[in-house]
């Protein structure tokens, strides 16, 4: 199952920084671009590695998938709040043995593919990395960060440890996981608190949210809640995890997750996907969230 | 025990207004003023009231206490986040008989009061009004109102009586509780959720901020903490008042709670005397309360 043909689907900063390391790795790789097709198609991509610069010209931009036609594997980078036109978007991509891997944010984008193109196609990751696109076909990634791959169904295929092992060659550290929903829920744990309560609060970064104590005791007792709703759904994850992730995240400095910065910039936040699907799942198992019920509906309405 | 000389002090809306009012009805009013002063001196006071317009002038304006001296009654109307000027302001105007009515919002006013000039002296009043200062000492109230007094301490006194009569004979819709405690924790039930979740969500009125469920649902929510508050205080209160509360603000329409309008304007907001106070009770009497906590922390960096 070698993945020769690739399409990005969703050329926003995580599309054009994976699509273009897996291009300059020798891949045969289309993207598929909305605001950054003319772009693109006139002057490439450019990556700013942290050791680094990386041009890619020309690069195989396309304005509808029709173009591109079949492809090996299709890697969906949208914003969750586009998934709507995914329905559309993938069909013209997809052959017998096209795989789908979704690097997209929070819970339930693998079930929303399954659902739709087969579960047998789906594969999901989690990108533990800073991108930022400052400009047309141009993404600056300050640390090299990883990917965490794994298969949506079964466990430990020869897919996703062959998909890692051409990320890997593209020069990614990239991990597999045995248990997906369980890296899933473990990356919920920092993002409901952190993306929601820096925008709930403001508009504050991760270091100004950790100043206070108030606000700390509410990242820590949201991470509860998140943890509480993985185990009723039997994923298990250590209490000392929720410290650690504060513990991390105070050298990060004054940090905006992804979420504050699409806020902040007037793009849509995915506040269904990180914060709705969680509460969604403590709702179907009877977990009490009276936190995440209220930012939630907080987001909804600041977003 | 004749309420002769007053002084106001605090003079925003609710010093001007309910000092103005007192005033025309020939009590002598003195007003300690800060921002207003010079205005005051100089052109008086305006009341817009919804069916006359009431101009007084001159009027005794102050920019200290001791240009006042003792008087009969000292009205509060500081806001709360003020009350760290008030030991140092009360002590000239205090006379053995001196009574003291905070018209303050929140909750401990009272009781803030009555530690440091003696229990003996300490009234409180809650204002179901809506004024708002348009310029210096010029205030608009749009609809008449009214106004609750009790005794801090004993309840049923004939001073409250007495000072209910003079605000009724000055024009003002004024009631007598019986328990003051529970009145304060029924207008908390109101300004909890209102006050705060308008803040909150971005700068909402109440008209959109009962216009989805999910943000009705936390208003809902955050009442049921209040109340089961108070009730561990043993002040019941019955659970369709949380429904009526509701049910009165939907055609209040779009509406700025007084705590949103100092937000937007600027102004410190009464973080600690309308969520800071009833928390604190919570986590006194061991009732948990959630959302409750959470809006704190975020009104907390917010304001």
């Amino acid at each position: 199952m070698p993945f020769d043909r690739i399409a990005i689907v969703g050329s926003g900063a995580v599309g054009l920084y994976y699509g273009g390391m897996l291009a300059r790795s020798g891949k045969e790789v289309h993207f598929l671009l909305r605001s950054d097709y003319a772009a693109v198609k006139e002057r490439g991509i450019r990556l700013r590695l942290p050791e680094e610069e990386v041009r890619l010209y020309p690069v195989n931009a396309h304005a509808g998938p029709e173009s591109i036609g079949p492809v090996d594997l299709v890697v969906v980078a949208l914003k969750t709040t586009a998934n709507d036109a995914l329905p559309a978007l993938l069909p013209p991509l997809l052959a017998e043995h096209t795989a789908l891997l979704t690097l997209q944010n929070g819970l339930g984008n693998e079930g929303f593919l399954a659902e739709r193109f087969g579960a047998e196609r789906v594969l999901g990751g989690l990108c533990f990395i800073c991108l930022n696109r400052l400009a047309p076909g141009e993404v600056t990634n300050l640390f090299p960060g990883s990917l965490t791959l794994g298969e949506h169904g079964t466990s430990g295929g020869e897919r996703a440890k062959a998909l890692a092992a051409d990320f890997r060659a593209a020069g990614i550290d990239c991990r597999l996981s045995e248990n997906l929903p369980e890296t899933r829920w473990r990356k919920l744990i920092w993002n409901v608190p952190f993306n929601g309560l820096t925008i709930a609060a403001g508009g504050i970064d991760t270091e100004r949210l950790l100043s206070g104590e108030a606000l700390t005791a509410e990242v820590r007792a949201l991470m509860a809640e998140v943890r509480q709703t993985a185990g009723a759904l039997g994923i298990s994850i250590e209490d000392a995890f929720l410290d650690d992730q504060i513990a991390i995240t105070r050298p990060m400095g004054p940090y905006r997750p992804s979420s504050l910065v699409d806020f902040q910039a007037g793009r849509p936040v995915e506040v269904e996907s990180i914060w709705g699907a969680p509460l969604r799942e403590a709702e179907r198992s009877g977990v009490a969230t009276p936190r995440l019920r209220l930012l939630h509906a907080l987001l909804q309405t600041l977003c």
